[in-house]
Order: structure tokens, then C-alpha cells, then sequence
């Protein structure tokens, strides 16, 4: 089932979910289509299975920011290390949610729910500037969208195992931390 | 002439330029093939012809930068600046230019002059930490990948004439200063 859903979600991020079809994940697994009708009913079933990999990871984040106490920004921060540890854990299945548009219904879901995820983060940041932890003088939706641009711009370049740049041997927690410095600490030299 | 090349662009962003081809085109604009043919040699042509736009308007910023006097972070900071200023004024084409693989000679030479734009940003920002202008416990190579992916991230929500959030009704000044604020400063209140 595992091989199944990494080649689903290979095809998918390669030409796109709409234009992929199950013959092409049958000739790329090169098993039978009653193999895969075995495991699951239909090309948005592994849609669903695979944005879900990327969403659960995110709102399990969120649900345990959610529970944490004290001030917003602490949260916040944890909320940016975590989605970077999903990013780097997870590395395809994000790629894919990253890239879903929403013309079916799955896509639609995927995309209800990342916009869920970026309420809870703009919420977050609201009350951060609210607590006077944040700078005011960006708008807070702005900050939201930035901060998530930032973390979702690692999937761009970030391959696991590669360390984090030309001859850096850093792992991901280096990472959470790169981010987490530039993006409320600033990179101007303190 | 300008009306082909944002309906190419257009049909290669949302396609992908493989799976575009010159009869698309030709549909999509409603015209001849060989009114096409009277302006552009090739589909290669189009996709250098757009990719050109995006670079040729951060390479102006880059030669701009590289006369300035005064420190490497200032000059940072006008290049980040600059950037955004391409990307809000030649939105589609840095949008179509982000999505360029390299199957091809035209994609190839369009992704080795995004690599020799982040060359450049790659130096600025290792003159900027030997300057001790920028932090030195971030590795440069991961700190221009960052900033730029933070700058390369609006791609993803702005569009012109929207303003910048909800309810926020800035310009694309304001994008600027919101994302060297976050960038440089940090979002921690000062």
C-alpha cells in the first residue's frame, strides 16, 4: 500500500493530479489494476490518503500548540518548528498539498483545510501583536502569509539527507532554528 | 505579439510547458498558426521570450546593486527590495519562471541564470556576515535560500490590485517593507 501511495503521489507531483490517470500508476508500478483496486477505490481515495499524510502531521501541531500554555509567540514559534519537522518528515506529501488547485472534490477538502490551518495561524499571530510580542506594524494576515511562505519555500530546495546547504552538515532542527532566527529574530547582527 | 506570448504563459503555467503545444495556442488565442508563426519561431522562442521578462528584470536590479556604494547588507536589502518590485510588476512571468524544470535548452539556460541570480545573493550575504552586518549563526547558503524563498513565497497569494490581506489595502511599497522588516528585523516586537 506504501509503494502504491509514493508513486501516486510521485505522478501526481510530477504532471499534475488531473492529468494522471490509473493506467499510468499501473504501467509505473508495473502491477495490475486489481492490485491497486485491492488496496484502494479510486484516484481520489490516494489524493485524500496523501494530502491527509501532510494535514494530519500540521493539525496534530496545532492541536498540541492548542493545549500549550503561556504567551502567543512561544506558540507560534512551536507552530513554525513543527510544520518545518512535518515539511522535512513528510518532504513529498507536502510537496503534493502544496500543489493542489481544487477542482475536484478532494482538492477542494485539502484546500478547505490548509485555509483552516492558516486561520489558526493568523489567529495565533493577532493575538501575538495583541500581547505586544509581534511588531504592529506589519499587518497581521500579511505576517501570517509570510511566515508560512517561508516555511512552505524550504520544499523548493530542502532534500532529506543533504544537509542544509553547500557544506553545511546541519539536520532539521537546524533548520526549525534558521527559520526561527530569521523570521522573529531578524538576520541583522544583534 | 504581447497578447501570444501572456496566453503562452498562461497555457505553460497552468499545463506545464511540456504538455503545451503550439495547436493549444492556437486555440487558446482563437488565431492562425501561421499568424503565430508570423511572430515567434518556436514554442522555445515563447518560453525564452517569457522567462526573459523575470530575468532580465532581476538581473537589472542586480546590475543596479553591484554600483551602489556603501555595505553589503544595504545592498541586500536593495536587491530584496528590487526583487519583489519584479515580481509584482512581471507577476506571471516570475510565476511561469519558478515552475521551469530544465527538460529542455530554453528551461536549462532560464535555471542557470536563476542560479547565477542566486549566486549573487549567495555573495552579498556572505560579504553582509564578514562585514559583521548579518548573523554568522546561520550558514549564508541557508539564509539566501531563505530570503529568497520568503521573497519567491508572494508568488503564491499576491496579485496585483488586491492589497496585501484582508482588509489591508497597501501597495506593493508596503510588500517591500513587510518583507525586509520580517527578513532583516525579525518580527519580535523591538
Amino acid at each position: 500500500m506504501e509503494s502504491i501511495l509514493l508513486a501516486a503521489v510521485a505522478l501526481f507531483t510530477e504532471r499534475g493530479y488531473d492529468a494522471t490517470s490509473m493506467e499510468d500508476l499501473v504501467r509505473a508500478l508495473g502491477i495490475t489494476k486489481s492490485a491497486i483496486y485491492h488496496h484502494v477505490s479510486s484516484k481520489e481515495e490516494l489524493l485524500r490518503l496523501a494530502t491527509g499524510r501532510a494535514l494530519d502531521g500540521l493539525f496534530s501541531v496545532a492541536a498540541a500548540v492548542d493545549l500549550m500554555p503561556g504567551r502567543a509567540i512561544d506558540r507560534l514559534e512551536r507552530l513554525v518548528r513543527g510544520s518545518v519537522a512535518v515539511l522535512v518528515a513528510q518532504l513529498p506529501f507536502v510537496i503534493l498539498l502544496l500543489r493542489v488547485h481544487g477542482n475536484t472534490a478532494a482538492e477542494r477538502d485539502a484546500l478547505e483545510r490548509r485555509r483552516e490551518f492558516d486561520r489558526f495561524t493568523a489567529e495565533l499571530v493577532k493575538q501575538a501583536v495583541a500581547d505586544g510580542d509581534l511588531r504592529p506594524d506589519i499587518d497581521p494576515v500579511v505576517t501570517a502569509r509570510l511566515l508560512f511562505g517561508l516555511v512552505n519555500s524550504v520544499s523548493e530546495w530542502y532534500r532529506p539527507g543533504r544537509g542544509l546547504g553547500s557544506g553545511v552538515t546541519g539536520g532539521d532542527g537546524d533548520l526549525g532554528d534558521a527559520i526561527c532566527k530569521l523570521a522573529f529574530d531578524g538576520l541583522r547582527a544583534p
